[in-house]
């Protein structure tokens, strides 16, 4: 619990350190017994509950740029990620630590406009409200290099969590809404930025400037929405028997999800919820759609929607067989391997 | 819960991967129901306790040096640092997770030897297995700069934390075992970089070979132990009425726990345990102690040691008062402000 560390005791730093505990205790905590201040935060889990809890380390130049994403956008997908784990598992958000390695001139005002770290807590801040994800500490640091490790706690009945290893064969696979968007949103982002002389010819923070126009065709990257209502409404229902999040895409999570469960899978080409502004290969390997991919028993029936968002079958779970690929890909051609080609990020 | 991402596939990485896990399954562990390989780990805390959490990020060339730091010391520091605040507490560790932010050389096999991850980690687990804290996830990016983030989740029975909140005015002030060996320690190795040509050219990890007859004096500074027992021993007796770790430095950690109970203290200079190695600066200002410095009623009659290690009353807390300092150092020449004057890293 470091949000006051004395490495951070000029003036401008201390008050910016009250405005985060200050801006922090706005967010709604049911169990969130002591926040930012003491030694450790307290959380009260209720009985029967067992606890989520899940770490995501991001760094400059590898899970965002500077020069590219909004600052708000860096907030808000730092959260994203975190969030997306506890829906993944069915649990609810109790709380969110927030570790910050920061160079210097993000934390201060420079010309016109908010110091860039007050620009990544306002998107932070309000995804966090948004999903009832209190801050209730975190540590803060100078560093040469951008970073932000997220902490998110989550509570869950006990015995009730979504794992990764319970999909047999014979389940059907299910995924939530659209694939590809993310991965076509960085595209967009990557040619404005090419396009953009001040942005390719500067480093520093924030220099692109995104056109109205724009923007919601950038949105899937840039402010993905965690499916933490649907995971909880299937843990609630026990319908699903494996799930977990599209972080690194399809190919190399389901393959995940195979291994983990000691299956082998099928999806079925033509039945892919392809993101309207996607190719195919961006919803078969593009990451970071943080979508929910899980598993039911072919018996099972579930709605078209779940809290809102489509839920389309798109293949079966397989025996594992000698010879045959982990996970494989079904079209009018027939079936072909589909190898793990997620995320490379932006090495 | 991330040590299986795909930005990591590299055969040797992945093997990294796989070995971490399987190290980290070796280290006890009470209250963890699900560890290193799903979207979360799932803790099941007992009836009636509460969690304490806290984050704390160390940064190369800011809390440590690689240049300096053996890693199995920067493994260990990483994780005293959190442990020492569940101690602070009051609070038994359950879990650990770490977010490692490295250069890929650091993952690396170069020339003889372990690569510099393998040796963190010895450190780290050692620790861990000491403490019963055991490694039950993370994540592991690529960054130019190394850095680790350590999160430590424990548990404490309902409303019985200690916290940095409840002195009062009359209540004694207390310290556990020595104060200013980490800085003395550290002066030490400053010393040996300076002194030692191979490591003062070159900034390579672990490039500087402390002697070993130079390892005891260094020990304080590079294998500090967090005071769980001790945190844990006060808090079962409920003979504190505030505690906290002693991280930053006696004058700015005290600092901390006047203004969180809203009270002034006096530390009688004659009384402090003065590391034998230290100066009186060190013990005063020198941070890293990761002591536990406590409140407790004057009436309270304590044992002089707790778990082995040696409990000193230093002080006494009082009523603040307009114009006298929030802490002041008792001498034979009188009273003097003894203002926060922590530890200030490398920078």
């Amino acid at each position: 619990m470091r949000f006051l560390r004395n490495e951070l005791r000029e003036p401008g730093e201390l008050e910016l350190l009250a405005r985060i505990r200050r801006r922090a205790a706005g967010v709604s905590a049911a169990g969130l017994r002591l926040g930012i201040g003491d030694d450790c935060a307290l959380l009260q889990p209720r009985r029967g509950e067992q606890l989520a809890v899940t770490t995501d380390l991001s760094v400059a130049g590898r899970h965002f740029r500077l020069d590219w994403h909004p600052p708000e956008a860096v907030g808000h997908r730092t959260l994203a990620r975190g969030l997306s784990d506890l829906a993944a598992m069915g649990a609810k958000p109790l709380a969110a630590f927030l570790s910050l390695g920061l160079p210097r001139e993000l934390t201060r005002r420079s010309g016109r406009g908010q110091p860039w770290i007050d620009r990544f807590l306002d998107g932070f801040l309000a995804l966090a409200e948004s999903y009832k994800a209190p801050l209730a500490g975190g540590d803060l640091a100078e560093s040469p290099v951008a970073a932000a490790d997220i902490v998110l706690i989550g509570a869950v009945p006990r015995g009730r969590a979504l794992l990764r290893s319970g999909a047999r064969p014979g389940d059907t696979l299910y995924v939530t809404g659209s694939l590809g968007g993310a991965a076509a949103g960085l595209a967009q982002l990557a040619q404005l930025a090419a396009t953009s002389p001040a942005a390719s010819r500067s480093a520093s923070p924030s220099a692109l400037r995104i056109p109205a126009k724009l923007a919601p065709r950038l949105a899937s990257h840039l402010y993905p929405q965690p499916r933490v209502a649907q995971g909880q409404w299937l843990m609630k229902r026990k319908l699903a028997t494996a799930a977990l999040d599209v972080s690194d895409g399809l190919s190399t999570d389901l393959a995940h999800l195979c291994e983990e469960s000691g299956v082998a899978a099928e999806v079925d080409a033509a039945a892919l919820p392809v993101h309207h502004a996607a190719t195919l290969a961006q919803a078969l390997h593009g990451g970071e759609d943080y979508e929910l991919l899980f598993a039911a028993p072919q018996t099972t029936r579930l709605p078209r929607t779940i809290a809102g968002v489509a839920v389309t079958p798109i293949g079966r779970f397989v025996r594992r067989r000698k010879g045959r690929p982990l996970v494989a890909l079904a079209t009018a051609q027939g079936f072909q391997p589909l190898n793990p080609g997620g995320w490379e990020h932006f090495s």
